[in-house]
Order: C-alpha cells, then structure tokens, then sequence
C-alpha cells in the first residue's frame, strides 16, 4: 500500500492542476496531439456501459492525491474497490453521465486529508476524529478514509468544474493498541454511532470546501460507507448519501442505501440474504462438482441493492490445467451457469488454477449473453 | 507438480476402464442420470470452436495416469499447455472433430511410461533413452515426456478407440548433475539429434502398441515437440509428425511442422520472428503508456504457423487498480488494440496489477470482434 500510495504523490505532484492556456478537447481515439508542448491538453476516453467519459489531462490519467490515505492503516483491497465504485453509482444519480465528465478528485490535499483523518487536538482543530483527551475509555477513530470525485461539464476547449462527490468511509471496527507493540483491541462501531460521526463530518467538509472559490457554487455530495472487517472478503457498502445544493452550505436531506452483500456458501449457521438465490448457487455448485470431482473450491459474492441481486461474481478453483480438461470444463461451467442462475443479472465466472486464471464465463448486463475466453489460446 | 501427478495417479485409479455393460450415451446438457448404479454411462460434452466433443465416463472427465510424468524432471508449464494442445492441433488433421470425440490416453499405464522414459539397461530393456554403459563422455535423455491422446468414435451406447496420438516432448536441453547434489551441467541437443531420438521411438512405441489387441486396427499419430529451456517464458513446439495408418506398424511419411513462437520485446539483439508484426506491438505498447505512465510491464507471446502470425497474446502489468482508473484504461486498451494489432489473429490481452487480474480484452478468432470484461463487475 505504501508503494502505492509513493507512487500516487509523485504522479499527483507531476500532473498537479495549474492554469491553462489554449486548452484543446479531442477524442483519444483521434490520438491527436498538439504540437505546442507549453499548451495543456484535454482528452477524454469513454467508460463504455453507462458510465462516464473520464477526462485525461496532457494525455494522462489524473490521480487524486489523497486516494488511500487512512486514518489507522484500517484498509483491504475489498473496501477500496467498493468505496470508489459505490460513490461513482451515487454521483450517477446527482450528475448524469450525459453531461459530466469524471475525473479523480484534485481539490483536497494530501495534507489536508490527514489533518482531516487525524483527531482533533490542540495542534490539528481541523482533525475530524474525536480529541482522546485524558479520559481512561478509548474513544474510536470513526472516520477512516476520504474519497474525493471531480464532476466536470464543458466542451470543446473549455472544461470547469461542475460538481464534487466525497465519499467517508466510516470504521465498523475501530482496530487500536493501548501501547506501541501490544496487543490489538477491536471496537465495535454501530450503525447508530457511524451516522452521527459521519453526518457531523459531512457538514464540516461541505462548509470547508465552500470556502474554496472554484466550489462555491457547485452542489456537492456526500456518501456515507461502512467499511469492514479487516478480514472480510467482501466489501462494505454505502448506507446513507445526501447533497448540498449549490450555493447551500448544508445537507438538508439525508437518503438511505439499500446495498448488501455476501460470500457464499455461508459460513456455520448464518442465514443467506436470499434464500432462493443461494439455492440456485448450490445446485450450480453441487452439479460441476459432480462432474469434475477435481476442484477445490467453488464460492460466490453476491451483490444486492434495494434487495434485489445486483451482481454474483462466482471463483472456481481447479487443480487442474490440462487443456483439454480446462476446454471441456469451461463449457460444462457454460451450460450448468445457464441452466441455474439467474437470468437477468450480470455474472462473473472466474476459472482458475491455483496461481493462474485459466478461463472466464461472463455476461457483463442482466440481458446479455454469455461470452467464454479460455486464457492462452485455442 | 508431485502433488499434480498424485492427483493424476489417484484419479485414474478410480476412473480405470472396465468393461462396460448397459453403455448409455446422453448429452451433458440433459444432465441425464442412470437410476441402476452398476451401469457405466457415457457422456459427452462440447467444446466450442472447432474443437472435439469431450467423452465423460460415469459423469466424470477421464485423465490420463501418464499426464505430467517426466524422464528428468524437466517440465515447465508452458511446455505443458503446449504439448497437449499442440498434439491435439496435429490430430485434428487427422480424426475429424466431427466423427471423433476426445478423452485422455487410457492405453499406456503409469507403470509402462516410467519405464520407456528410463534409461535401456539389462533391468529395463524397454527404456527408450539411450544406455549410459561404462563410457565416459555423458549421453543426454532425448525423452522427456510421453503424451497419449484416444480418439474414439461411436454413437448412442457404445464408443470404441478409432485413433490414438502420441506426443514424444524432446528435450532441446539436458539439465543433469554429474554427482548427486552437485552443480548442474547442460548438454544441448540438435534438431537432428531430436529427430534421430525421436524418431527411433517413435518407431519402437507404435510397434508395441500393435501389440495391444484394441490397438492392432486403428491410426497412430505421432507429434515430435522440441522442449524449451526451463526458464523459457514462452513453450516449445512440435516440428514433426507422422501417422502409422491402420494395420501398418510404420510411419511411412514424416510431416515437418512449421510452428514458431516468440516473446515480445525481444532481449538483447534477439531479431523478431516478424518485424512488421513487433512494430505493431511496438506502437501498441508505446500508445498505453504515454497516457498510463504507471505501468510496469507490456509483453506478449506471438505464435506463428506456416510463417503467418497465428494468436498473440498480451499481458500487461499495472500498479494500479481504482475502479474508474481500470475501466478507462480497459477502453484505452480497446481502442489501442483495433487500432494497432492484427486484424485477422485471435488476440488475448490481460491486465492485471501485481497480484490479480483486473481485466480481458480479447478477440476469439481472427474475424469476430473483440469482447470487454472487467473483473469484478461493473
């Protein structure tokens, strides 16, 4: 993560925003280039299904400086994916595809982020978390990470920014040492207690980032996320979003998200979501088994909005990788996925040996159809 | 591996031919079942473009007990993907996809393919790798591995062996210890010495396999395939091939093969295979990282047949893995491709970041179009 993050502040302080002069838009695909190498160029690059242009900068894709950034080091790779991808899914209800153009965040600092992330104290009034103070019971770290999205309208030359999303990923567990090198505690952190932290967070960015000129008046929006174990391996879930209208420094209305989601099968007696819908994996899962005894493992995510399945990503694990056998499963995993789930959702299949993914089954939207790639070649 | 070839062993032994009765044929799709459990069933299973029917036994894939064994422990898996694959690429022109279907080679026992991969002695007289006697000078294992593949025909309720192909992995090299825990010394061997050695055995194995009752009337195909080195990135080929037609117990005709296969870019002064076809990939390479900086790694292998690009496959490498960042470069990437790359080749490109994929960007077959997925869902 640290690599990572070294590389983000060095890409982030190359491509830093700066006023520009005779800005030019053109379609990446025409890979135009201008010959005046002091202009800054724009370009876009399409998202495909439903998603937004992305607005490249001189070519290059703009990172947000303060992307992975955390509070305690409280991060999996599971969450990171959900938190960006659920605050793309919010924005698309405030800012439409249409119209706006995405961007990585480029407002906030990486110092301002860990002075936001950071307690509240004497030396940092900013810090969002509460101050510990001299009191004996440890007070948690709420909030864990800030996320921040650029939504920008123009055309031709010109593009400004048009809206802003933040997304605040809030600790359901808070993971924390009472001395250097001891042992590790764990707080729990209910719903109740995230919102709190959250909406109060919330309203202090909005009235920061409307002190910025360029934000003044803009709407911005404000995802609330509740991260999860460290552990886990599926991802948490956005729980409450809500937008200040431009011009307005508050968020008058706060609307609920319905999103879960789970690892199948379940683990001892927990109950799945939706009960139908974990049968039909057991008998997708109980049939290939059946016909290649060979395999180790077969465990499925299922994604749920408003409670309805959304998405079910399914990994098989085979131990083997012969090629015919890794054909004729792949077909079979093709016909007993057809036969058994879900008609109308899109589905990942991934199909790999123990170190190495040997083939895909997918539909990519609830009304396509299957497409199979078997990696290598035929 | 060992715990591969155990796997192997374990399963052919439950899976051993046995005389069968009540022989039941069922397309896998009707995902039919015999209610009486004495009765053996067969039944079949596609496999896609232009490939053979897989025949399952009792539901079951069939795996040959001789698959992965070695005469020195000299395997990598991209020689292993390639022996199997090649060996059913060169059957094709021989059994019809159409009239026969495929399983893996139930004729030669584990026990009988360890001793023709040993050395000829007074206790082996059936090894095929040649006497090393009192002499001084070192005389290398030409063979490496044995493959056996049975295509069988039928239809309804009965199958029975049509053809058989058998695939001879020479080593190019040698690796070998002149003392037990010594230092590793390296004998290159010739394309002549690979022809000679194989040849031979080839000889030898097809006459004692007209031993075999079932075997005495059908085709045996024999596929010579040129090991690589075992760190080679990119598997070996098959260069020769040869049919002994029913009833004759030799092959009477040798076929040279002309199958290339290269890794891009090349190292050192290494000139490509095609020098159109690695500026193609130049440009393609060059195009993703000037709008992606933070990539690592681009390469590809690149079959060739008959001097004509046959499949390239891409890998590139990304540090990188925020959602909106892997679906624009996954466009970039798409639209890169159909600009640069061959039109008329099946293309794989996979992008991954260090630890797992990310994303396919892939053509099946020279004229269809590229399809797109993200892993993970959208």
């Amino acid at each position: 993560m640290k690599k990572f993050l070294h590389i983000l502040v060095l890409l982030a302080a190359a491509l830093t925003l700066t006023a520009c002069g005779n800005l030019k838009n053109s379609d990446l695909a025409n890979n135009a280039k201008t010959s005046n190498t002091k202009t800054k160029t724009y370009q876009t690059t399409d998202t495909g299904n439903n998603g937004y242009t992305v607005l490249l900068k001189n070519g290059h894709y703009v990172t947000s400086p303060i992307a992975g950034l955390t509070a305690t080091g409280n991060d999996n790779s599971v969450d990171t994916r959900e938190i960006e991808r659920g605050l793309v899914q919010i924005s698309k209800g405030v800012y439409s595809t249409n119209s706006y153009v995405f961007q990585e965040g480029q407002y906030i600092s990486a110092a301002t982020a860990n002075d936001w992330l950071a307690r509240k104290s004497k030396s940092n009034p900013s810090g969002l978390n509460p101050e510990q103070g001299e009191k004996k019971h440890y007070k948690p770290f709420y909030l864990e990470e800030i996320l921040e999205q650029d939504y920008l309208t123009g055309s031709g030359s010109n593009y400004h920014i048009g809206g802003i999303s933040i997304g605040l990923a809030m600790n359901s567990i808070d993971y924390y040492q009472k001395t250097t090198g001891g042992p590790e505690y764990q707080e729990q952190i209910s719903r109740t207690a995230q919102t709190t932290a959250g909406q109060t967070a919330a309203e202090q960015i909005v009235m920061r980032l409307r002190q910025r000129k360029a934000l003044k008046k803009i709407p911005i929006t404000i995802g609330l996320f509740s991260k999860t174990s460290k552990d886990s391996l599926v991802g948490g879930t956005y729980f409450l979003s809500g937008t200040a209208a431009a011009n307005s420094s508050k968020i008058t209305k706060w609307k609920s998200i319905s999103a879960q989601a789970e690892v199948l099968p379940t683990v001892g007696n927990k109950k799945a979501i939706n009960s139908s819908d974990a049968s039909s994996f057991n008998s997708f899962k109980e049939s290939i088994q059946n016909y290649f005894p060979n395999i180790s493992g077969v465990t499925a995510i299922l994604r749920y909005e408003n409670g309805k399945l959304s998405q079910e990503n399914i990994s098989i694990t085979t131990q083997f990788y012969g090629y015919e056998q890794v054909q004729s499963f792949t077909r079979l995993v093709l016909s007993t996925a057809k036969k058994y789930l879900a008609n109308d959702v899109p589905i990942e299949i991934k199909i790999g040996s123990v170190n190495d993914i040997q083939a895909l089954v997918a539909k990519e939207t609830g009304d396509s159809s299957y497409q199979v790639h078997i990696y290598g070649g035929e």
